[in-house]
């Protein structure tokens, strides 16, 4: 963990705090068909794809834009209008897919769980077993809303044995959770550059089973989120088709080698895992409940429920905590009063411990506030 | 001009050379949710605006991704499924456009000229005449595939005088040549970060009569482009729908600052033109040909004819310039075998005077080329 290199850290499920050196990757200009610049886009294309183990199967294909970007182009270019999707949803972005789905035009059906309760498998079989139409399952990994850990293993195992496709949105798992082809069947995973990967956001990408994205000529109702046409297009000469965000592709490509130098997927993942319980630890200290029991608990954000003493103002919370240099993020649960804190990003257990001597100074009367001095909470 | 800041400039369309201020803006992470950033988006929105004379009538719809993002969203915002546009196409954007509006099922037709002659205003005025169902008519401000301009005060003039609505892709002009809601009436100017405006590439904008756009609800095929639902969502509190480019955004805050500092537009059409004028006037002296005639060459980017001589091969040619420092840019046209030099971006007169030393190295024999020594098409 490099020194303080920002006024504040961020405790959110991304954009996250990043390293001074994958800003600084970004203090130059490329030019997008220049060959410098076509290595690097080649190399994280490569390094994307061996941290799931899909070099021999999958493809690549990057794409401008948000997570959300890449979510629709991988829908509109691998859900056909005669395919039928099946959606496992537990917060918001499962149901952002049902949504984009439905923009599209694209038969589905869902499943759907409480926010604080995982996907339900055991519907998952019925339902395949009684559809027969079904073609996709869909399912997010860690679901964002609540932070809650899907079981993507049973899911995979479910949508493989009765010869169904798997699209995962690994959006803020991606990097540290494991997810392998070599276990996990899947169709396409989807991420992006801003969240356990450390990059800056800007880039959604799909890794897709080359199979299949071979048969999707012409699916996409759009020229700009036709994956296709861009893997199509990158495989002739390695450029993109329209203007790339040049400095947030070299920031990832930073980002990957800091990944690797802390030991890849698994050291990152240890590393969010200690924050993670540290800070779910130090929080309940604190008089503060987690939304999930420990077991749920993906080590990447958590949902903690607004006090119930009435002079708790998450506004005021939260601006102070900012005031402090912590910035966390406020809930998005529909049935209960929340806000998270994120443990992803470049912090660790100085950040986390930093973070939490800020809240008990608030939770203690921090004089200046004028109103989280009476959150009294504790046990 | 700050001193050398990159080990070569970029003499392209885009992505450009931007200055290092710019790029420095980026060394900071920022709270996508969080009121210091929401601030920088409320400014840059504005300002964008008021580049145009256009925050009376217009808003600002800033989305992720390329300048072409930002077209297909506008149009896919704007045209109806029982619209007509009518689309000016003298180079690979405006055909660009076409392709978006058959990919979005949306009804258009075309005036074609050749990539060397600006847009048919008299065709167009016969069109407009004899199709009453047209109701949109788009075009390209300045084609950089040629480099020309394109006549759009008339084009405006035309097309509000038949009550018919304009939309201008400015994607290579805003910022630099003049164009104001003051005197060209249009529904919506589309354009980019990463062009005249200098900012880094990751994000697009259209400016759009806030009237016609009200009215756009549900229009959009598309969830992350639909600009009418990217509106709203920011109209209610001024944060994105789904994870912004915060680092884009910011360098383009700062990218607007230095814009206001060299004069506003028109002091950065002075300098690019200066650009132009120097590089033309020095290629001439080498010996190459512009496609253009003086009075048809917008100040942005110049196309100049291959050299006839059987030994300049231009890839070696690109290679050696790069190698000396400068990045400039293979050619698009579909008639002429040409390459393409910019004059935009954080470059001057020096960099100008540069780039012909490199050039002129190069006509003269260049010790260490394969090729190009034997270019000998001089004067």
């Amino acid at each position: 963990m490099s020194a303080i290199q920002n006024k504040s850290w961020l405790f959110t499920p991304g954009p996250i705090t990043t390293s001074m050196a994958t800003k600084e990757a970004m203090l130059h200009d490329w030019g997008s068909r220049d060959a410098s610049f076509i290595q690097t886009n080649v190399r994280v294309r490569e390094r994307l794809l061996d941290l799931v183990d899909a070099a021999q199967t999958h493809v690549c294909v990057p794409v401008q834009g948000s997570g959300t970007f890449a979510i629709e182009a991988t829908l509109g270019t691998m859900i056909k209008k005669t395919d039928k999707a099946l959606v496992l949803i537990n917060g918001a972005y499962g149901k952002r897919i049902a949504r984009i789905l439905k923009i599209l035009d694209r038969p589905f059906d869902v499943i759907e769980t409480p926010e604080d309760v995982p996907n339900d498998v055991t519907l998952l079989k019925t339902k395949i077993q009684n559809d027969p139409t079904i073609t996709h399952i869909i399912a997010v990994h860690c679901e964002t809303t609540s932070g809650i850990l899907n079981p993507i293993e049973e899911i995979s195992r479910i949508t493989a044995n009765s010869g169904r496709k798997l699209i995962i949105d690994a959006m803020s798992s991606f990097g540290a959770l494991p997810l392998s082809n070599n276990n996990i069947q899947f169709e396409a995973v989807v991420a992006s550059s801003n969240k356990c990967l450390e990059g800056v956001p800007g880039l959604g990408f799909a890794l897709i089973e080359k199979q299949a994205l071979e048969r999707t000529e012409g699916n996409s109702p759009s020229l700009c989120l036709d994956l296709y046409d861009q893997w199509k297009s990158m495989e002739a000469n390695d450029q993109w088709r329209f203007t790339p965000p040049t400095h947030v592709i070299a920031a990832l490509d930073s980002a990957l080698d800091q990944l690797v130098n802390e030991g890849g997927r698994l050291g990152r993942q240890q590393r969010y895992q200690n924050n993670c319980t540290l800070l779910v630890k130090g929080m309940r200290a604190l008089g503060f409940e987690t939304l999930l029991p420990d077991n749920l608990q993906a080590p990447i954000i958590v949902t903690f429920k607004t006090p119930s003493d009435p002079d708790f103002e998450f506004e005021a919370f939260y601006s102070a905590l900012k005031q402090l240099g912590y910035v966390i993020y406020p809930g998005k649960l529909t049935v209960v009063d929340s806000f998270r804190i994120g443990c992803i990003g470049q912090v660790g257990e100085e950040q986390i411990l930093g973070l939490l001597d800020a809240v008990n100074i608030l939770a203690e009367g921090y004089k200046t506030l004028k109103k989280p001095n009476k959150l009294t909470n504790k046990q």
